[in-house]
């Protein structure tokens, strides 16, 4: 429940990182995709067009015209990953655009508010990844930090509904993020001070950034038998399809990853018997859709021979069409997933895409 | 009247080179903008995916998924253009693809066979398009040849549909192309002659490439009184909303023009008021529609600030919404001088937005 609708669950979140979806995607295409909520990222936005501006134009709903729920992340992802010249301190963290090179600095506060003003219905605090591996000691400081700072995160949330008038932010919520790298007594010293602030819903951040897939695993079963069993769970930027299907399997609700739109821009697309690169010379005349079983623009009214001519003549329509499949994809699989769940076939549904969906289709 | 529906004329077509529009339109995209006709080009599907290839999967019309007229031009206008180590002789023209160099040759009747295999319903005939100004005596032998090269597709056109079983082209109709430059009695000369053989339609050709407006209209003028009375006129790769405007006064029917897709995806919208250019800073927090009167995507759902943001921050969703509206302008352009015409109001039309349509709009 957010201030923008209700969502079913387990869900994946549509990544806009700067108000819209790579593949030029609108916010109505995101529903004709069958997506509930947007993801945009808090630091590209931060830099352009800023947050100022957004909320004058109506925060991000009004801003891409999206009417369903939003999440923002912390800009604490980017800022390790994109932004130079990294400062990291109690109080923050220092950083230069990678844009243009100025100077800004995040702390837990500003990294909410920007989100506040951003309009998000639901806002990460700030902490720091830590790619994997990393050693044992700066991964244990790195996390109390991040503890440290989501106390800060709770405590200005508290004062600004506390000292403002009407709740100027409306009811926007904030989720904390679990770290502690690879090493499991670090995850669950780490997810049990943080379980203790009560936030209204908990991420798993720090994994799919370096680390094996069956550590990855390993770290959601180890966290997952301390994070509060009724809160919303996020697994912070997975993944592949099995990999959604084995973290729904540990308890996750919440997903977001880019990938889907990102192989789709380079001709790799989905389907229900794995993943098809649509380059290749093979389809260059085959008239079949690209999944049969899909009813997204792509698959009702085009072939693969079309798609790969698009990409081989380099027509945007080419990435618009790709992403508008993979897009659908994902958001399909979700509903399978809780359909699955719901009729308690989740298991059979499991086994019966394991090795599958993550693979290469057959010509 | 054409295989694939019936025209309301004055009409544009809108420019799907590679059979796609350029900014991530396809197809259904076309019908949403009020596009009645498309218009592929021969040069580049020849190169890319080829014309057997098109024909396999159902023509130009099944490729793309459209459904309703279409025109191919001859690929002489790109030959002189795009390609490079052209040379021309009486059998056609020998050129390197800028593509790959690899070396092609395109006679009259090899260009009319790869448009009958891109299933088009209507063709244009080879010719050379001359660029302006050129010498007399250049110009002369250049529309000679062009003229003997219609007599050549209007035959091969004629020995296909005799000696073929079935029409196996379809009912695709070829058109001829008035050359002459800028000089009154070689246009003249060479439209009378090619009235002779009949064509069901014929062009202006050679025009809007480096010459004046004023002697566009010029040309337009004098040629006009040679054109068959009964017989759709078209006026190739022209041009803006008041060239369109002031080429209709003349007697022009068919229209063609990269011009509103490559402005948009530069930011410069048109409007009713003149051209915006988005990329402007005074659009960075403007809260309305480009058009408030204007019933495409970008208007009714999003503001000038937000595409303002998507130019800026890169995203091809830009792209698509520019082009979206631009096209539905260009469409609307032209439904509004087709009503003005049937109402007997066009001279007042053409009066109400001369030196507005092609002007900046105001702040």
């Amino acid at each position: 429940m957010t201030p923008h609708g209700t969502l079913e669950t387990p869900v994946f979140m549509n990544v806009a990182t700067q108000a819209a979806i790579k593949g030029g995607l609108s916010a109505s295409d995101l529903k004709a995709v069958g997506c509930q909520i947007a993801l945009c990222n808090t630091y590209h936005l931060h830099l352009r067009p800023g947050e100022e501006t957004v909320r004058k134009l109506g925060g991000l709903h009004g801003f891409m015209g999206w009417d369903k729920p939003m999440l923002t992340d912390s800009g604490g992802f980017q800022v390790f990953s994109l932004a130079r010249l990294r400062k990291i301190s109690e109080e923050g963290v220092s950083f230069a655009s990678h844009l243009d090179g100025r100077r800004i600095f995040l702390s837990p506060e500003s990294a909410a508010e920007i989100q506040l003003k951003l309009g998000a219905d639901i806002f990460m605090a700030l902490d720091e990844c830590v790619e994997n591996p990393a050693p044992y000691e700066y991964v244990k400081q790195s996390a109390e930090r991040t503890a440290r700072w989501l106390e800060r995160t709770a405590n200005f949330l508290d004062h600004q509904r506390a000292t403002e008038d009407g709740r100027p932010y409306g009811e926007s919520v904030g989720w904390g993020i679990n770290q502690g790298g690879t090493y499991d007594d670090l995850r669950v010293d780490h997810m049990k001070r943080i379980a203790e602030l009560d936030m209204p819903g908990y991420a798993v951040g720090g994994l799919a950034v370096g680390e094996e897939t069956s550590v990855m695993y390993h770290i959601l079963d180890v966290v997952g038998e301390h994070m509060p069993p009724d809160k919303p769970r996020y697994l912070m930027g997975v993944g592949t399809p099995e990999n959604i299907i084995e973290a729904v399997a540990r308890g996750i609700d919440f997903f977001d990853c880019v990938m889907p739109a990102r192989n789709a821009r380079h001709g790799r697309l989905y389907t229900w018997e794995g993943r098809m690169n649509l380059l290749n010379e093979r389809y260059k005349e085959d008239d079949r859709p690209v999944d049969a079983t899909c009813s997204c623009p792509l698959c009702k009214n085009h072939t693969r021979a079309y798609l790969r001519h698009l990409f081989k003549a380099g027509e945007i329509l080419a990435l618009r069409l790709a992403v508008l499949h993979n897009l659908t994809f994902y958001n399909t699989l979700m509903q399978k997933i809780r359909d699955n769940i719901e009729n308690g076939t989740f298991a059979a549904f499991r086994k019966r895409y394991a090795g599958v969906l993550d693979g290469r289709a057959a010509p």
